[in-house]
């Protein structure tokens, strides 16, 4: 018997076979942005039908199924999705319906990732893990005795939107001062053109030939090993706020491990670099040991291999 | 048999004798400021000797010592404390060789007071449940699946250190923009004295008789009443950073119930006003519904409720 897992992103669904922890066939299909419920499922059976064909199995052969979906989902596996139209659709009871013999769960994206870094990577052995994803967001996911938890009503571990601070822009959410707005890699493209704006000189503008539409965060890092001024403050404020929230989800959580994923843990030699004696220093009681930072392992096919381990 | 709760604060050590949630005999005695791990122990054995004496019982009349400590305790009841003057000492081991026959928990505080509320009160009946403690602190206390959860090392539900802004001052814990430091009766009662020291003029003044030192919290909300426009200022910022702390937990832990105790929930009319409206409107997803808050049901029993249920 074999687990597909299968990572619905806001363009592209994607889905894999995983045997012994490793994906040994893959599918994709890029998704209409906002395009609803029938045809989310539709891209999910195709995804499905291309790996059966593909390993010349039959879906009698498939124990499970694991989805990970980047929205709210609440403990009937009902989903709601801005960027999918996902209105409150019971996924999972219709992917029941059409797959009647196998087992479907249906997770919040980034508690999938954080159950890939649990059960294959750098959360592994640890009981109580948190993992933070930064990417255009902030995403978060919480793992307490082996499992994904995602509260009451599926809105717990949106760690991105725990308030910090004031910032001089609005979180997506509607609320001002999200974690996210500090430590992604939108917060950090746009403070460094917020810089720029205020006449600031720096490499950053000529990396991105004159235009800040075109600024990245890796532009940012790569202007920082060059010593640029601008870059450095960016990077000060980033690393600055990075402490904040871990501060807070270790007051809150007191987690064995924290795992940091997403685009801008590519830079971890500069965000990692004097974190750990700082929140040992910041903890309010460091005596019985406090938690681990490490940086994620799984890049792209963390959706897949934790939604398989479901 | 009999369960005993004993409350060990940082003036005095209560206990009490729990029968069906009720205490029917309770002991108390004063404790030394810093006294130390020895005295600490000859006070617990104390009050647990006046109960035995009071209700004419043995030792052996008991099954259960359920202890709560204002300090961090760690997975094998070590406990440290600054007020105590206990450094990682061994608290429950102790309690164990002078009582082998019983079973002994030890527990922070603020997690005996959310077990109690649990057991016995505003919190029955939720599997998820936070109770924060607004007094001269805020503290947290988080349950779930119906059990205290304090983290890996003892500082998870540390609620009253999650960062919320940048502040005027800064926190015991060294820190600067802890939930404590704008929530807590100590902050209410800071910001009172700011305002005033800036010539601001209020009706607090008068009721602390010109002396700002003499400033309560209970001042400030009957000030509040009275439509003193400084009062008015106070509160609304606190109410402003309550709201900023119960998001963060809401997007961290999204419990089912958040209950408020602590001295501050006394004017719960004023702090309980136009909440709920506000959280469904700053929550990023109100789909599934929301936690409910509600105000704690014990006072001063709480602790010794709590750690007789432990």
């Amino acid at each position: 018997m074999y687990n597909i897992g299968i990572d619905v992103g806001g363009t592209s669904i994607k889905a894999g076979l995983v045997e012994d922890g490793n994906i040994t066939v893959k599918s994709s299909r890029d998704v209409r942005k906002a395009c609803g419920f029938k045809e989310v499922i539709e891209d999910i059976e195709y995804v499905i039908d291309e790996i059966l064909k593909k390993k010349k199995i039959k879906i009698e052969d498939i124990s499970t199924i694991g989805i990970g979906i980047p929205g709210v989902v609440d403990k009937t596996g009902c989903v709601n999705c801005v960027n999918l139209g996902l209105k409150g659709d019971p996924l999972e009871l219709k992917l029941k319906e059409k797959f009647p013999n196998i087992k479907i769960v249906v997770e919040n994206d980034a508690n999938v990732a954080a159950v890939a870094e649990y059960k294959y990577g750098s959360m592994k052995g640890y009981d109580i893990g948190v993992m933070l994803t930064l990417g255009t967001g902030v995403g978060g996911g919480i793992i307490i005795n082996g499992k994904p938890f995602s509260g009451a009503h599926g809105i717990g571990s949106e760690i991105g939107h725990i308030i910090l601070d004031s910032n001089f822009y609005t979180c997506n959410c509607g609320n001002n001062g999200c974690f996210e707005t500090f430590c992604s890699a939108t917060a950090i493209i746009r403070y460094a053109q917020k810089l720029i704006k205020e006449g600031r000189e720096t490499l950053i503008f000529n990396m991105a030939k004159g235009d800040i539409e075109k600024i990245t965060a890796k532009m940012v890092f790569d202007a920082y090993k060059k010593d640029d001024e601008v870059a450095r403050d960016v990077v000060r404020r980033f690393k600055e706020y990075l402490l904040k929230g871990i501060m807070s989800v270790i007051h809150f959580i007191d987690p064995e491990v924290i795992s940091i994923g997403g685009g801008v843990s590519n830079a971890s030699d500069i965000i990692l670099e004097g974190l750990e004696e700082k929140i040992k220093k910041r903890v309010i009681y460091n005596g019985n040991g406090v938690a681990k930072i490490v940086i994620a392992e799984f890049k792209n096919d963390a959706g897949i291999l934790g939604a398989s381990a479901l």
